[in-house]
């Protein structure tokens, strides 16, 4: 899992802005920009949906659907299940005065559940 | 749990569309739809969340609140905390150019977490 | 944790009202207001993450970032955990002729993964 942060400036003066992963194995989420609770958040994780378990999206003995070559070297069926788990794949957060409405500690964190590689994502704003 | 896909045309250009469930016990989430991946989701959910544990909510020895037939019939108290542990009832997704943005690998699941039965969705959009 | 509900009128006849929690340790979600169910809710999440288990958020021997007096009275590495496994800080709810489109049974929950304190939250409607 990797975790970072950006900073964006909006046009928007009062709307949401939708912040998106458009990959199945990614996950936006805001919470606290702090190392220990990301280590916290990562053993939890492992934890709830351990990656040596069986999954069929794993089995090539079985799958048939959405063959592609990434999956047959790097089994990730852990990782669709974590993002699902984790919840939609992008947040909607309030802007007021072309600003974020981010809270003190609350940081706009980008989560990578499956190996390491570009990705990208999308802020969608609606609003005046 | 039952999970299905559905296309939408949009007269939105550029905005949010926000896919909702209104009911209690399902969920709406964006993530690949390939058999093997949901039978893994399945089995996670109900290895967290499992039927067989104490329920209040199906305790009717306790419950006065929101009594309806249907609950009494049928317990589904595991479905409310699946649903909650998912996250939000809906699932908002960017929209440009009149199509959701969604990535090569995602699909919009509507998923009931209780017993089939007929249900609905609500695509709400907003933008220009 | 802490649950309550709060009624709003809104002014917007049709678009996106999103209920928005600023705090890390907050969350917002839609569900039922049951007893039952809330006290099985709260139940399930202590399993899953339990407050007893090592966080290095409440490593006072080794943090050193976002130090606050707070945190290092009252230990809270679960709670954070708590909110970033239920999911977005907010949730998008579809608003039809001025009124959320809330299901028979659905409710706003304002939920508190910490000690009970003074709390806020943001509506933000986006629409016409």
């Amino acid at each position: 899992m990797k975790v970072f942060q950006r900073e964006h400036s909006l046009r928007t003066k009062g709307g949401l802005a939708c912040v998106y992963s458009p990959h199945t194995t990614c996950c936006v989420r805001v919470n606290e920009f702090e190392t220990g609770f990301l280590e916290d958040f990562v053993r939890m994780l492992r934890r709830i949906v351990p990656s040596e378990k069986y999954y069929a999206h794993d089995d090539w003995d079985r799958r048939t659907e959405n063959v592609c070559p990434e999956d047959v070297e790097f089994a990730n069926g852990h990782s669709h299940c974590m993002a699902m788990l984790l919840g939609p794949a992008g947040e909607s957060i309030p802007v007021r005065d072309g600003e974020l409405c981010l809270g003190t500690w609350q940081r706009v964190l980008f989560m990578e559940l499956d190996r390491s590689r570009e990705r990208r994502w999308i802020v969608q704003v609606v609003g005046d």
